[in-house]
């Protein structure tokens, strides 16, 4: 224990984590730090050659910290920085925390951002800072030589010294080491780097590898399995920067397009299973070499791993038959965060290296929506928030810190493109914006691939590579929201055969009409079929979330978020009008694209949000739409344009909504009045 | 927490262990059994359908205990046991703990001899009785089926029907479970037995494998790898009998005779470490074969394995090279108790089997001395004992409760008959039991094979199909003894040429003297080198045992232990007459088998006796004879028989020693008057 603070001892502010305390004068800042729980990298054991503990000293007076902090107040730079200076380079301004001493009230600035030896520092989507607490740690120390008088064995002199320099109580030790401990010491000259893996804090920390000599630095990579797609990305353990990332289609694709039809193919396949297991592993590995290769690093250098992905792909992944999964009741194999080591599910990385998935919320909210929740922590904060997570099964998530519920929603693959007459993937050539003139109900548009709409000059010379060749998810919302906003189709979702006499775009098909929106080769039209599946999935989805306002009783969400690549590219003014979420603040409606990854990610930078999303999944209420009684009515419900029972002030801020036809069945008394299309069209020409 | 004992409630006290509490009427016999820390088996969780959970209540007045234990403070038989008893069968007196309560002050007897579900009793050479509390127990749990409300996975069920029903606060499972228990829940109807292993108190225990319904065997695997022989028992995890015992040739023979040997192997060929780890662990292989069919049981019921053999035995079967332990300064790779699973060594068992390693004590002195340690327990009692395991090197160990200590000596192979003219292994036809009359100097002599000896009637037929083929290491032990007390040699090991003129038996050999023990074919004749390779070896162990005295402060020992195959075999009295040991009352030297395989089923069976060996191998002070000063001069005074400076007063009660031609050097003040040849003649043949 150390003694208790003296008043009189300097006063230490750690930022950003603004911990703070008081330290006798000469205690090295890194000392300051961990006592304090100020996450702070070292690999050398201060020994200042490895240049991870680097920090800055603010100067001024912090009147709201009621301290003064000076460059006085830190030792002067010593020998052991100079040497590190000369030989390594030491950014302005910086400092060794294992040499600076503190010599007065000081401030002190944790870089979070620090990118130490890095050859390549990339820009990824995501920038936020993570805070770094790893389940893998390097450790370097110089351990004793062999003495016949104590006869340790090389392993538990090698233990002895991380007890020693490294305040660890015990450690146990990977099997693969015994074998291999003799020739790392003798390479290294008796100094060698362990690699120390301890997730848990009750767990026994273990040393899972070890380096002859410093290691400097260790990666880690975080992956998203998603049906259609799989990203990775490698990132440092010791700075938290993305050192590469990558993505691949995924194989099993070839076994099913949508999830269900991989698990018919299990079903009636006998080595389906274990043939999708293979194929995803391969391209996990393939991955691995990918951003190995971009990131200047070996297999070897990645020490842990995380991955997330819906159920059935976590299943598939691990090596679980996901037959339960295709049918009720739903249940999955294991819930839990799996932790095990990489060798287990043969992904092949460092041989000691480690592997964690996040946990499933229930049968068909996975371990994705588990990284969504973690990275956009509903949890954490006091606000209604909801998250959707849309695919051919919506992951839908509602809460603050006081509750959280869960649940999925069957919305079907409209919303992806298909069950759409010109329905196809996200891809150059495809439609994914949309504007149709009020008065003339004439289209204009923008395709995958180029930045012009279709009415400005240039736009058949941008588009000649591919052609307009569909529409994609984005822009099917957007056409039938401004179909609905121009008057063309009615809240219940008709298109109006009536306006053929006044545009052409009107077409007759079959007994139902439709909406020419490209006339060019394919000719796309919207026809009452696409109308009613987007229709079907945007009322599945809403019922879902009303379900959860309902089991919340909520009645408001202060804030939207829409994960996944479908979210990233929707609008959410028009996402609304459609009715897919319910009123909101537009400002607090955002997509957060690849979410999973930052919260897989986050769950690999710092363990303690490992122990965080398993408790907030455990207290996840799950709600299982297909047994609740309400579901079918919220459903049906919402099946009008936006819908008909709620009330929608912020949208109406933003669009003119048209009338609704029947009065709401409850709760509407707050809606505003619905204007005739042409006080609408007067509006929009306004804004 | 409970309650605090009300004093009016009944008292019941645990046999052998003595534990004993206080607790209220209708508590089950077993429960109070856990809250006092008396291990009962139980399998089936108090559902009286395992039947290991017997117990006995023995009648009468304790009045060391002050406790009056009747039947009638015992619950009546009750359904659950009646129906037990019907379809199993409950041995008269016997009452299933879970079933049967506390209605009266008791004396419980737990039986640790219960055989129960046995179809082979067998009777092991060591009948020691061990207190079970094996690292693997077996847990029967009824899993709640899936619920969509509640979508906890299939093992996340498990787990919380483990905590529930026998109180584990958490739990992991291993990696191969999760694809497997879909599968094993589904066929066990939600019922199941699952296998939890927890080595140490402080690590989180982890399911290792699972079985659909009630699984009520499982065994474990101790052995010991020796450099000649492999030694292998299997033992019930449930009731500590041995279910089969077998033994094999260690075919690494074919690398090297002995160790040394080996080790050269290792340096000169560049797959002899991995062509002799995989000699061994195919040996092993081949012995659980061996003892699954003898035991009736298969490779999946053994959960759990202990290994013990000398560094380089130790080094090999884990795949380490043991090329540093062939020279100064003889560094083990490890060597703190190593735990790994069956699987990292390469035997296959049940695949969530575990294998446990005792430590090595030092470069010469390994996890078989450990073992042996932990069988007589010198530091489990106040006397001071002295164990000796004689081979090529000789472990010693020596200590007491207070305070322990070890070295290994370098006997050479002489003990075993090597280095010897007539010398060979034991075998039938080799001459295991010499003796000489002082008069005639005539010798008589046994054979492995007969239990004649050669002066007997008879003896010739008996020894027909071997012959007397030569002497193997309790032979020469006993001949040079003999020798001794003939006067054939002096003390200084001379062969007394003057003798052939007195028997034909004293023969010249070049420029020295020998002794004919056999003039059949082969001659067998005891010859001066022969005389000195064994004054060489004996004094090597002498000055061993000297030095750790010395170390000790000790100037006698209380027991010896001889363990080890030639332990087995020599006679004490003289290995006292030839100066092996020290002088000691005879009565508390004995042979203890072998002491390294009963080590290795204590470790198997009770998970305490693994620290309590890791604890004292810490503690142990290891002495390096090659570098302590003091070796040479004990190893010279000892070459003298029985040596230069001790006295053996035990010993002299027994025997009549030959004078000493010289005044010892030191400390020999309190020893006996040597008589002459006649005189001692005389005292013999009246004994």
């Amino acid at each position: 224990m150390n003694p208790p603070p003296n008043i009189t001892d300097p006063l230490v502010l750690f930022m950003p984590s603004g911990k703070r305390g008081r330290f006798p004068k000469g205690t090295p800042v890194l000392d300051a730090a961990r006592q304090l729980g100020v996450y702070v990298e070292s690999v050398c054991g201060g020994r200042a050659t490895c240049g991870r503990c680097q920090i800055e000293v603010q100067e001024g007076q912090f009147a709201k910290h009621k301290i003064t902090s000076s460059l006085d107040h830190i030792s002067p730079v010593g020998p052991k920085e100079e040497r590190y200076d000369r030989v390594r380079g030491l950014p302005e301004g910086r400092r060794l925390s294992c040499s600076a001493t503190i010599e007065g009230d000081l401030v002190v600035d944790v870089p979070q951002d620090t990118v130490i030896n890095a050859q390549v520092v990339r820009k990824d989507a995501d920038t936020r800072h993570i805070e770094r607490m790893p389940a893998v740690q390097l450790c370097y120390v110089e351990v004793e030589e062999p003495d016949m008088h104590k006869p340790l064995g090389d392993l538990d002199r090698l233990k002895a010294a991380l007890v020693r320099d490294w305040g660890f109580d015990t450690l146990d030790a990977d099997f693969h080491l015994h074998a291999d401990i003799q020739r790392l010491l003798r390479e290294g000259n008796w100094a060698v780097t362990a690699a120390i893996h301890r997730d848990r804090d009750t767990e026994r920390p273990r040393i899972i590898a070890v380096w002859p000599g410093l290691k400097n630095e260790a990666y880690g990579i975080a992956c998203d399995i998603g049906s259609t797609t799989i990203a990775m990305h490698m990132v440092s353990l010791l700075s938290g920067r993305v050192a590469a990332s990558a993505g691949v289609s995924n194989p099993q694709i070839r076994f099913g397009e949508d999830l269900m039809s991989r698990v018919s193919y299990v079903m009636m396949n006998p080595d389906g299973r274990e043939a999708m297991t293979k194929a995803v592993r391969q391209a996990v590995s393939e991955l691995v070499d990918k951003v190995c290769a971009q990131g200047n690093a070996h297999r070897e250098d990645i020490l842990d791993s995380v991955f997330v992905g819906n159920p059935i792909m976590h299943h598939l992944f691990l090596g679980i038959d996901p037959t339960e999964l295709g049918g009720a009741p739903f249940a999955l194999a294991v819930s839990d965060a799996v932790s095990c080591r990489a060798d287990d599910i043969g992904v092949e990385l460092n041989r000691g290296a480690r592997t964690y998935l996040l946990p499933c919320i229930a049968g068909h909210v996975g371990a994705d929506a588990a990284a969504v929740t973690l990275a956009e922590g509903p949890h954490r904060q006091d606000r209604m928030m909801l998250i959707v997570d849309v695919g051919t099964n919506a992951e839908i998530v509602l809460g603050s810190s006081k509750r959280v519920v869960a649940a999925s929603s069957p919305t079907g693959p409209a919303f992806e493109g298909a069950e759409i007459s010109g329905g196809q993937r996200a891809a150059p050539g495809a439609i994914e914006r949309v504007r149709i003139d009020p008065q003339t109900l004439e289209p204009r548009f923008r395709v995958i691939g180029s930045e012009l709409w279709s009415d400005e000059p240039g736009f058949a010379d941008a588009v000649s590579g591919t052609g307009v060749s569909g529409i994609c998810g984005s822009g099917i919302i957007e056409v039938i929201a401004e179909m609905f906003l121009a008057g063309i189709i009615s809240e219940d979702g008709v298109v109006d055969g009536a306006l053929a006499a006044k545009s052409p775009r009107i077409v007759q098909t079959g007994r139902t009409f439709g909406y020419v929106l490209s006339d060019g080769e394919p000719r796309i039209t919207i026809t009452q079929n696409d109308v009613r599946a987007i229709q079907l999935a945007k009322s599945a989805l809403y019922a879902g979330t009303r379900l959860l306002m309902e089991k919340m009783g909520a009645d408001r969400v202060d804030a939207i978020r829409f994960a996944g690549a479908f979210g990233s590219f929707i609008d959410p003014k028009y996402a609304m009008v459609l009715g897919l979420i319910p009123d909101c603040d537009l400002d607090a409606v955002s997509a957060v694209g690849n979410a999973a990854g930052t919260g897989a990610r986050m769950a690999l930078l710092n363990r303690s949000h490992r122990r965080e999303i398993e408790d907030t999944v455990r207290r996840i209420e799950k709600i299982e739409t297909a047994i609740e009684p309400r579901f079918q009515e919220h459903f049906v419900n919402a099946m009008a344009l936006p819908n008909k029972v709620d009330a929608f002030p912020n949208l109406a801020r933003h669009v003119a909504l048209p009338e609704r036809t029947q009065s709401p069945d409850s709760g509407a008394s707050g809606a505003p009045r619905r204007r005739s299309r042409e006080e609408r069209a007067a509006r929009r020409s306004r804004s």
